[in-house]
């Protein structure tokens, strides 16, 4: 095919975000696109003109899957909103200059409902000028929130990660013979799928969490406290999931009580973190009970060594469906995910107008939480499990996990 | 050989402690000694007559397995210091009197510093009584900080974990283009084995952390500032390791000048953590910079899904050689490890009287700390790198570590 393609990485980081990566790679040069580009921290750094070949990186087969076992962003990430292009003309201009100075046809983003707004806004300013480049995102965020889509690549790696992880510590809280409470804090600002997913630890050989709270939910403190010293009369440990997300009836985050300075980023959202500190705190000021506060921070996104073979498989084929959407003459658009069947599991993907996803968040839906607020149902069961199915063994080295990296 | 044994596990969970109870399980009954009981919640339990059969839950060999695989300790542990003999004779009595009931022959204890004291107690009482039970103990601490010993089962494992976490931290961190410094806690409380261990995630695809900042010297805030900004001149993002445990020159725990109260266990240690999000607020109130703390928590000691190899078939065989040393009449003894040579690496396992190592603990050399005290030399490294060798995978169902339970 003429021309060559572009490909960046956009938000946070996930375990799975690099094998998307190396689907639109394998993909691209399977359709004879004759140069990959990779552009260095997305956006933001292809505005500074960073970029790389990806084949002066990715050279051999044995190369593409280190690639797809390499936590974190390999070129780069940014968390960067274009401005519209009717007030920053030049930036636009700058882009497409840059697209044709590098012979550009095809370009992909990797990303979330965020990142979704820079495809949406190329995708326009390219039909508004007649470009013929596509453009076209691939879905990515551990957060599951993308609009549409049955699920996105990362979500289920993380779910895998935070339910190996919670089987761990309550087998660790469970050990002693006194009481405590343990509070275990996961990320999800809005929406609390990666929360729930503590739910999956609860099998045959696991009690799994006691209570769950997720931000589709309003947060009562001294419901909580009530909540806990109603179980505290059976279960010597109690554990709960908590989101970092969750907020008071007057729309505050419950982990802004104890903070100085609430920094947000570049789209506006607040930095969050600190939950499972302060309720823990509560509590045990409130009632004596011992608690401790778990966060699990970063590794819930980037624990390339506990990835769901599934997420990995889905993360790939959305890069290399995204090259095929694009050969195919389509742009402005997404691939998105269409589950067929649960039992056994089937999946689809398809694409969609972007203007359904950019900016646009998919919590859980109200009737998949408990009356009460404080967990789950089995629907939610019956949706997420099967996306933490099967292992891919990282390549280990000298007993660490081998990653691919750019020297620079 | 006549007359039962009875095992129990004491102290801090780790991932393979479970190993050692599986070795000496499988050594007892390959001894042909009749029944292996185990303590629920170690000596604290067996006081309340709390014990199992192990028969009555480890029937196959595929169970002895999952035992191996099972993180934390399967038969529940305590924080619990003997009286001495003289001021509680009613104690030992009541040991004593529950050993004959139970036709008690052989005792191991799988624990630490801490609960050697346990082993050393009860095998001075028999002498004094004339009882011919024989009491070994079986090393086992992540904190590695056991005297006499080369190094202790749990170690290897819970340094793998780190070294693999903090490789996947430092890709996050860098997938940014802003500045930023990660500050890891790990755990620790007077040796840094622990901390130090984070060095092991520098190899040819990672530059591994920055900075270390171990127990084993007096930390000092504003050096520990003056160095972040030295490095953030050439280096966007910066990396620090830091134990729980680092104490400024007042003696006190720099996590304390956080805290509202400090609460110490049984054994009068202060229960630690906080020190990285408490250096974090201080260096972002100081020079302005973006920093963020990461706690590894009880994921350190407990991750059975990523453990060494090396470590998990050493912890099997300390608790077999246990069995070994009592089968030939020892008694007030622990079992520890010889290092014959490093590459190849070459281990053999020897008993030592309990006398030296209870209620000990060894720090890392001070020669191993580099002039400044924030890295650690080439010898901890050649020390360490053996010890996270090799994997054993979990035994996955449904997409996660099936684990063995007590159900009750």
């Amino acid at each position: 095919m003429l021309g060559n393609a572009i490909v960046g990485q956009s938000g946070g980081p996930t375990a799975v975000i690099n094998a998307s990566l190396a689907g639109v790679f394998k993909a691209a040069k399977d359709h004879k696109i004759q140069k990959v580009y990779g552009m260095r921290n997305g956006i933001e750094g292809l505005l500074q003109e960073k970029y790389i070949d990806l084949s002066d990186y990715v050279k051999t087969s044995l190369e593409i899957e280190l690639l797809k076992r390499t936590p974190a962003s390999f070129l780069g990430t940014c968390r960067y909103k274009l401005p519209a292009p009717s007030s920053a003309p030049q930036t636009y201009e700058k882009i497409f200059g840059i697209f044709k100075k590098l012979d550009i046809k095809y370009f992909f983003y990797i990303g979330g409902n965020d990142s979704m707004d820079t495809i949406m806004k190329l995708s326009e300013y390219a039909d508004a000028v007649g470009s013929d480049i596509r453009f076209i995102g691939v879905p990515k965020t551990i957060d599951n929130d993308l609009a549409v889509t049955d699920h996105t690549p990362g979500y289920g790696s993380a779910a895998k990660y935070i339910a190996t992880a919670m089987k761990e510590i309550i087998c660790d809280a469970k050990t002693y013979s006194t009481d405590s409470v343990t509070i275990v804090e996961i990320m999800g600002r809005n929406a609390g799928w990666l929360t729930a997913a503590a739910s999956l630890s609860c099998c045959e050989d696991c009690s799994g969490p006691d209570l769950i709270y997720l931000p589709e939910r309003v947060f009562d403190r001294d419901s909580f406290v009530d909540k806990i010293l109603e179980l505290k009369k059976t279960n010597k440990v109690v554990i709960v999931a908590v989101s970092e997300g969750v907020t008071t009836k007057d729309g505050k985050y419950v982990c802004e009580a104890n903070k100085k300075n609430v920094i947000t980023d570049s789209f506006g959202h607040k930095l969050l973190g600190g939950t499972a500190m302060y309720l823990s705190d509560y509590l045990t000021d409130c009632t004596g009970i011992k608690s401790r506060g778990i966060v699990f921070s970063t590794l819930q996104r980037c624990a390339s060594h506990m990835v769901s073979r599934r997420d990995i498989t889905e993360a790939f084929m959305a890069g290399a469906d995204a090259v095929v959407a694009a050969a195919r003459g389509e742009t402005g658009k997404m691939i998105i995910f269409r589950r067929i069947s649960n039992e056994p599991y089937s999946m689809v993907t398809d694409s969609c107008d972007i203007h359904l996803i950019a900016n646009k968040e998919k919590t859980i839906p109200q009737e998949w939480i408990t009356a009460d607020g404080t967990y789950i149902t089995d629907e939610f069961n019956e949706y997420a499990r099967p996306l933490i199915i099967g292992e891919l063994s990282p390549f280990m080295v000298d007993g660490l996990p081998r990653h691919l990296f750019i020297d620079d």
